[in-house]
C-alpha cells in the first residue's frame, strides 16, 4: 500500500513537472503568451494560458517537439525562495500572476519559485528531481485544447487549457490511448444512437430519456430477470407511489437535508406532493399496514421504482446520471444484527450472480468497499458507538467470510450506519460506486418499526437498504459498452435477421418468420431486393446475435444457413434445431 | 323508447309518493318533527327531517308499519292552490318550508300543495293517480339514515335523511337487494383489505395505493399478459419519461386547457416540469426523433404509462378513482384513414380477445359507443366537416362489419375525432365507459407529424389513440369484483397451498413446496399445528385456487391429495401430474 501511495505521488510529481515543460515550451514559441496555472491531473496534466493569438491542435507537433527539446536540458529544479516584491517585479506583466502571489501572502504562506533549464514558474513545488532523467520523453503526448474560465468563473476572462497526458513508459501512454480509443467506440451515448436504443428530446427535458422499442426490449429483459430472480430468493415485489406528501419526507428526515436534489413540491389544493427522491420511506408504510410478527421477519420488500433527483445540467451524461432512474430497490427488515448479516450474505449471493450472468469478474470487474462510520463526527455519523462497533463487525465478518474482494474506507458510511459499497471499473477504465448494500440502525426507530418477538415483546429490528444491480439506466448504459452493443441472445432488441437471397425466397423466408415469432424470438425479416452481401452487412452493423440465410438451396433442403455475430458460419440447419438452440442459449443467458 | 320513458317517469311517481307517504308516517310517530324536501332517486327516494329527538334504523320497521298501514287509505294526490300568505301560513312553525315558500315565490312560479290521506305537503307534483292502487305494499323498503345538511352547505343545520328503496314489484326490489349485497361482498375495497391485495397510507397521501406483494403479484401478471400480447400483435412497447416540460403540454394543447386535472408545476431552475397527464405527446417525440418512411407505418407505439391526474379528495373510490394510474396506452400513426380503419378493427381484435380472457361476453359485460362529433358546435370539436365524416364513417363500417354490439351516441367525441367508448357494466350494476379507441386528425397536424410516401411527397398521418385494457388500477377493481376474489390460477397471488395433517409429514410437504417453486409455482407452505380443518378453511378464507394435503397415506404413496376452490376434492396425484396440470391451467389462463 507504502509503495503504490509512492508509486502515486512519483507520478505526479512527472506529470506536474511536464506542465511546466509545456509552458516553457509554449513561451519559446510564442513569447507573448501569459502562463496562469498548471497542475498534475489524472493521467496526465494541463495548463492554462492567455495567447496573444488563438492556437490549435494543428500546433501540438511543434510544441511537444519543443518540449522534448527542452527535456533533454533539464537536470534539475531549483527552488528559489523570494519576497512577494521580487516576485512582483518577475512577473509584472502577468496579472494572473500577480493575484497569486497577493494571494499566497493573504493565506500568510512564503512565495516560491522553481526553475528549471531558462523556466521559472511560481510554483509551490512536487517535481521530480532530474527531469531529463525521470521523464520518459516519449511516454506522454498532448491531449487537447479546450477554452477554461480563470479560476472557473465564468465572470473571468476565457483561457486556452491545453491537456497533456503523461505515463511512467511509452507503453502506458499507447495502453491508455488505445483504451481511450476503444471506450469512444464502446460510449453507450454514440452506440446507443448508432443502434437506436433511445434518444432524448428538448421539449421533454434534458436528462430524461425515451427508450424506443429496441432500447425498451433491452430494459424490460433486464427488469424481468431481476424481478423473478429476487421473487425466488424470497423478495417480495410491491408497487409504491413515485410520489408522495411532503408529509412524509419530512418523516423520514430527508427533507429539508436531501432538499438540494429533491424536485420542488407541487402544491395543490392545501398539501404539497414530492417526487421521490427514495423509496424507504414508501416501504416502511407498507410495513406499518400491520402489525408484525418474528414470523414474518426477514421481510424483503423490493420494487422496480422510479427515482426523481435533479441534477445540475451540466451533470447529465446520457444514461449515466439523468434526472430520473429506475433503481432495482429493495429493504430488508431484519429481527437482530445476526439475521441481518446474513441477509447482507444473500444480497451479496445475489449480486454476484447477477454480474456473473454479465460475465463480471471479481477483483477484475468489481469488488467491494467497506465503507466505515467515524465516531468522533456525530454530526455526520448518528451517534450510537456500540451500534456503528456491533454493525461495522458484522459487515467485516460477512465479507471475510466469503473471502471477498474488498478494501475499507473510513468515514465513508451513510449517516444511519456501515454499508458495502460495489465498486466497478467501466471501460474507461474509472472506478465508480455503482450502487450498495447499507445497514441501518437509525430508521427503524424514526418510522417506529416494529415486531413483536418469540417472547411476546415489542422489539426494534434492523433495515437493509440494498439495490441487486442499481439503476436500471446506469446498468444499461455499462452493459452497453462491457458488450459493445453486441448483446448476449437473451438481451438483444433483435435475436435473429431473416435474409432471402432472392425475393423468390421471400415465401420460405416468411414462414420461418412465422415460427420463430410465434416462438416468441425477435426476429425480423430483411426481405428486401437488395442483394444478400448489403443484408448481411446491415445484420452485421446492427450487431444481431444471428442471421439466416435463405436460397435456392435453402428452400430446397427445407433449412436454413445459420451464421453468428460472434462465431460465423455455422452451416444449415432445420428451424427445429434452429429454435431450440436459440432457446437453449436464451434459458442460459450465454 | 317511448314506452320505457312513459316506464321510468312511472317508477319516478311511484318513488316521489312514497316519500309523502314517509314524511306523513315519520309525522304521525314524531309530530314534533320538521319535514323539510323528499325526491324521487334512482332506485329509491329519500326525506330530509329535523327530528326533535335522534332516530335509527332500529326505528325503520315501525316507520315501514305506519307506512303501510297509511298507504291503504291514499287513494289520490289532491292538488290545492294556495296564496303565498296561506302557504306560509299552515307551515309557520317550519322555517324550512318557508324558505322553500320564498324561493318558489322569487321564482315567480305558484305554490301548490298535495294532498294525500290526512298529509299535507308543499310540493310541485309528479305523484301515482292511487297510492293504495298503483303502489305494491311490498315492493318499497327503508335502506339507510344518514346525516344531510339543509341545501347540502355545512353552513347550515344538520339534518336527518331517511333512505328508501322502491320498485315496482317485490321481485324487482329484492333482485337489487340481493346485487348490493353480492356488490357488497365483491366490493373490491372489501376484498382489497380482506385478502391483503393494497393498502393506502395517509402520510403518502390519498389516492394513491400501495401495493403489497398480493397485490403486486396480480399487477404484474396481468401488466405482463398485456404487454407480451401487444408484442405479438406488432405493438412496439417503449417507455417515456413520466415528468417533461410544461412546454411540451403547450405544443400539444393540453396546458392550460387541462389545467384544473393536471398536477402543478414543478419548478426547478429556470424551467418548469409537469407530471404528465397522457401519453400522447411523449409518443409523439419519439416518432419525431427521425424522418419516417410509409413502409414503418402503421406504427404501433405502446407503454404502460403512468398517468397523473388530480382528482378532488371526495371523488377518490379505492383504486377505481386515484391520483395516479397506469394506463395500458397506445398510438398507432396510421397512413391514411383506410389503414386507421384497419388498425382500429385490430385495436377492438385485441380488446375481444383481453375481455375472452377475463370470461367477458361481448352485449352482457361490455358494449361499444360510438361517439360522434357536432358539426354545429366548433367550439368543442375541431372545424372540419370531411374529416368528421370521413372518421365517423369509417368507424361506423368497422363496427357494422364486425357486427360488434353498439350504441351511437351523439355529441360525445373527443375534439380532435371521434371515438368508440368501451362500455362495462360493474356489479353494482351500473354501466361506465372503461376506456376508448379515438380517431386523431387534429394532433397530427399540431405536431407537425409526417412520413415520406411511395411517391415521394411527404404526407401527414392519422393518429388512433387507444387502450387495450384501460387503467390497471381500474381493471384490477374490476377483477376482483368480477372474480368476487377468486382470481383464476395465473393471477392467483398464491397458486397452491401446501397443508400438511401434522408436523411429522413436514418434510415431506417442503419437498413438495420446493419442487413446485422451482417449477416457478407460487407457493405457500402451512406447517403450522393448528389440525388440518383449520388450515383448509384458512386456505378457502384466502382464497387460493388449489391447496394439498398431505398426511401419512400421501406420504406413503409418494403422492398429494389435491383439493380445488372450484371443483371441491380431485383426489389422489403425483408431484409431476400436479405440476403439469397446473402449468396446462396457466398457460391457458382459464
Amino acid at each position: 500500500m507504502m509503495a503504490h501511495m509512492a508509486d502515486k505521488q512519483h507520478m505526479e510529481h512527472i506529470r506536474h513537472s511536464l506542465a511546466h515543460l509545456l509552458a516553457a515550451a509554449v513561451l519559446e514559441l510564442w513569447p507573448e503568451t501569459k502562463p496562469t496555472i498548471g497542475p498534475a491531473i489524472e493521467n496526465g496534466f494541463y495548463y492554462d494560458f492567455e495567447f496573444a493569438s488563438p492556437i490549435s491542435d494543428k500546433d501540438f507537433p511543434k510544441i511537444e517537439q519543443k518540449m522534448r527539446e527542452l527535456l533533454k536540458t533539464w537536470k534539475s529544479f531549483e527552488k528559489i525562495d523570494v519576497t512577494p516584491e521580487e516576485a512582483k517585479e518577475k512577473f509584472k506583466n502577468n496579472p494572473y500572476k500577480l493575484e497569486l502571489i497577493d494571494e499566497i501572502v493573504g493565506k500568510g504562506e512564503k512565495v516560491t519559485l522553481y526553475k528549471s533549464g531558462e523556466f521559472t514558474d511560481l510554483c509551490r513545488g512536487g517535481h521530480v528531481e532530474n527531469p531529463s532523467k525521470d521523464i520518459s520523453s516519449n511516454a506522454f503526448k498532448l491531449d487537447r485544447i479546450a477554452g477554461a474560465y480563470w479560476r472557473g468563473s465564468e465572470k473571468n476572462k476565457m483561457l486556452t487549457r491545453i491537456y497533456g497526458l503523461a505515463f511512467e513508459s511509452k507503453e502506458e501512454l499507447e495502453g491508455y490511448i488505445k483504451m481511450q480509443e476503444e471506450a469512444e467506440k464502446r460510449d453507450h451515448r454514440k452506440l446507443g444512437k448508432d443502434l437506436g436504443l433511445f434518444v432524448f428530446s428538448d421539449i421533454v427535458g434534458k436528462g430524461l430519456p425515451l427508450w424506443t422499442e429496441k432500447g425498451a426490449t433491452i430494459r424490460r429483459e433486464l427488469e424481468r430477470f431481476i424481478v423473478d430472480e429476487e421473487i425466488k430468493r424470497g423478495y417480495k415485489h410491491v408497487y409504491t407511489p413515485d410520489i408522495a406528501k411532503i408529509d412524509l419526507y419530512k418523516k423520514s428526515g430527508h427533507y429539508p437535508y436531501y432538499k438540494d436534489s429533491m424536485y420542488a413540491p407541487i402544491k395543490v389544493d392545501e398539501e404539497e406532493f414530492m417526487l421521490r427522491p427514495m423509496t424507504c420511506p414508501h416501504h416502511f408504510e407498507l410495513y406499518l399496514s400491520q402489525p408484525r410478527s418474528y414470523r414474518e421477519l426477514p421481510m424483503r420488500i423490493a420494487e422496480l421504482a422510479k427515482l426523481y433527483r435533479y441534477e445540475q445540467s451540466g451533470e447529465l451524461t446520457g444514461l449515466i446520471r439523468v434526472r430520473s432512474f429506475c433503481l432495482a430497490d429493495a429493504h430488508i427488515i431484519a429481527k437482530d444484527p445476526e439475521q441481518a448479516a446474513d441477509e447482507v450474505h444473500k444480497a451479496l449471493d445475489l449480486i454476484e450472480y447477477i454480474a456473473q450472468t454479465f460475465g463480471l469478474k471479481m477483483g477484475e470487474h468489481y469488488w467491494y468497499q467497506l465503507s466505515l462510520g467515524d465516531r468522533t463526527n456525530p454530526d455526520k455519523y448518528f451517534k450510537n458507538d456500540a451500534a456503528w462497533d456491533e454493525a461495522e463487525n458484522r459487515l467485516r465478518e460477512v465479507l471475510q467470510k466469503r473471502n471477498a474482494h474488498f478494501v475499507e474506507a473510513p468515514a465513508e458510511a451513510a449517516f444511519y450506519g456501515p454499508k458495502i459499497d460495489i465498486q466497478m471499473k467501466n471501460v474507461r477504465g474509472k472506478d465508480d460506486t455503482a450502487f450498495t448494500v447499507q445497514y441501518d440502525f437509525v430508521m427503524p426507530e424514526r418510522f417506529n418499526l416494529t415486531y413483536t418477538d418469540k417472547d411476546g415483546l415489542e422489539k426494534q429490528p434492523i433495515v437493509i437498504h440494498r439495490s441487486s444491480i442499481g439503476a436500471i439506466e446506469r446498468v444499461i448504459a455499462f452493459l452497453i459498452e462491457h458488450y459493445a452493443g453486441n448483446f448476449p441472445l437473451w438481451l438483444a432488441p433483435v435475436q435473429v435477421k431473416v435474409l432471402s437471397v432472392r425475393d423468390t425466397h421471400n415465401e420460405f423466408a416468411q414462414k420461418v418468420v412465422e415460427t420463430l415469432r410465434k416462438a416468441s424470438i425477435r426476429v425480423e425479416f430483411d426481405g428486401n431486393d437488395e442483394g444478400l452481401g448489403k443484408k448481411v452487412r446491415a445484420a452485421k452493423v446492427e450487431k444481431v446475435p444471428y442471421w439466416l440465410v435463405i436460397g435456392d438451396k435453402e428452400v430446397e433442403a427445407n433449412k436454413v444457413t445459420l451464421e453468428s455475430r460472434d462465431h460465423g458460419q455455422l452451416g444449415q440447419i432445420s428451424t427445429e434445431e434452429l429454435l431450440s438452440k436459440l432457446q437453449e442459449e436464451i434459458k442460459n443467458k450465454k
